[in-house]
């Protein structure tokens, strides 16, 4: 891959569209993941296979899936345990996504499980994607800060990595799901990494609750991280997370890349019309922070 | 001065409230300037010597002088030229703001005159300057970008401050006047800046317009940058420099510092509550982009 190539992950058919109080209906998910082929988008997180109960936005990811390529493009699927892995592997899907707090109270809060639980059902999973090539990927969460316990060590966050990387994960995502990172401690803990990992097997996943995404985006790329995820308009959060409004938009992540001289394959224009189409879909006045002069 | 501080230079006042459509009477820019020393700023721009015709917001600025202790903190005044110097000494202001743009036609747009008539006089102004005890700072305008001439070499940049020095002005602004400058710009700068000179004089003055206002603040810290121009709520622009809009907000700067661990010995809850006296003053609706939550 170009060195000057970053991908952007966009995020907004699941993390987006789940934490809005629309449920948005089967053909509009459908048209907006469609709608990104126009733009250059090809790295997508198109549902997940939770309990419809928990997170009804979410339900019917497999209708969503037969109403797509699958194989079209890098489309990922979330998966919280093996039951969701089952479906996504019946369904065909090639990147999972699961998703580890870095405290107790937040992973019960997230998935209803001890973080050792999570870890011990997502080394089997895994294994067992291994076996259907299905590409894995880890989010690290609270990676930075936890709404209920505070301020997370980076040795926890270490030890996490270490965990995953032993056990063959394609991909770690750190997700400052709160947006509550700042720059300085997002250059603290990518130095470590990339001086302890292979970067290339890096992600990252900010929100911009507290105005920072870009910086930490700024200070991640210092880093040599190449990945990003981001979210249409800034579509979406976390429903179990207080204050985690706020998804970094994906039109100024793409803008400001671009401004700094990355590629990303995406075409900035066509993308706000995507930015547009999502905003009929979902009834909301969707934007980026940057100023569209 | 602790390595720790951070002076956050506030320029609502001036910066701000000229280029909103209201003018905002005496009586009120007044009351904006006294607020501020209840959250503990103390560097502000109050205002500026230079026709009121062009800048009608600005006028009576010596009646804003009258209605305020000038000795009392680090309160500053924009003059463009001899006669404005005139006027700053005249009414008894300790610090003095010069604005050079690092484009012809910007400079001819902005104060009406060559780069190089206007370096002769601010290098007369800064002479008498010395003589009367005045600190004088001189702004890089455009010093990234240009609306009418596009990217600016840091060559220009280089030659200017170093002319600067050499006539020994108290202080260097490096000004994205457009919000332009993208993070690895402002580090590139900053760079050769802090190698080549003492970084202590250097100040930064970023516009959000393209919401890399922040990212900007953090590439400049990173290389020993210690004060930063804001204005709160993000009031304000340039009226003459299109795409302008946008201050970077103070109540944004000050948390991005304090969640990073500097000092600005500014209270971030009182800032808010002058942010709504300002919002009440001028009849706009004031934030920044952080979400209170």
């Amino acid at each position: 891959m170009d060195q000057n190539f970053i991908t952007v992950n966009e995020v907004g058919p699941r993390d987006g569209l789940q934490n809005i109080s629309k449920i948005v209906d089967l053909a509009g998910r459908i048209e907006i993941i469609n709608a990104y082929k126009t733009c250059g988008i090809s790295s997508i997180e198109i549902g997940s296979f939770v309990s419809p109960k928990s997170v009804p936005a979410m339900a019917e990811t497999d209708l969503v899936i037969r109403g797509i390529d699958i194989n079209e493009f890098n489309y990922s699927v979330l998966i919280p345990n093996l039951r969701g892995f089952e479906l996504a592997r019946q369904n065909k899907v090639k990147i999972i996504c699961m998703v580890l707090s870095m405290t107790e109270s937040f992973n019960l809060k997230n998935i209803n499980k001890s973080i050792n639980d999570s870890k011990e059902e997502f080394r089997i999973i895994i294994d067992k994607s291994k076996e259907e090539r299905i590409t894995t990927k880890i989010y690290l969460s609270t990676a930075f800060e936890c709404p209920f316990e505070g301020k997370v060590k980076i040795a926890k966050v270490i030890e996490n990595i270490d965990y995953f990387i032993e056990h063959g994960v394609d991909e770690i995502v750190i997700a400052d799901t709160i947006g509550a990172a700042n720059p300085k401690q997002v250059n603290e803990l990518f130095k470590i990494i990339e001086r302890d990992f292979d970067i290339s097997k890096f992600s990252a996943h900010f929100h911009d609750t507290r105005a920072m995404a870009l910086s930490n985006v700024y200070a991640s790329l210092e880093n040599g991280v190449t990945k990003f995820d981001s979210s249409i308009g800034g579509l979406g959060g976390c429903p179990f997370a207080p204050g985690a409004s706020g998804n970094l938009p994906t039109e100024d992540l793409v803008s400001m890349l671009h401004q700094m001289g990355y590629e990303t394959g995406i075409d900035y224009d066509l993308l706000l019309d995507v930015v547009k189409l999502a905003s009929r879909v979902t009834n909301l006045v969707l934007r980026g922070r940057m100023n569209h002069f």
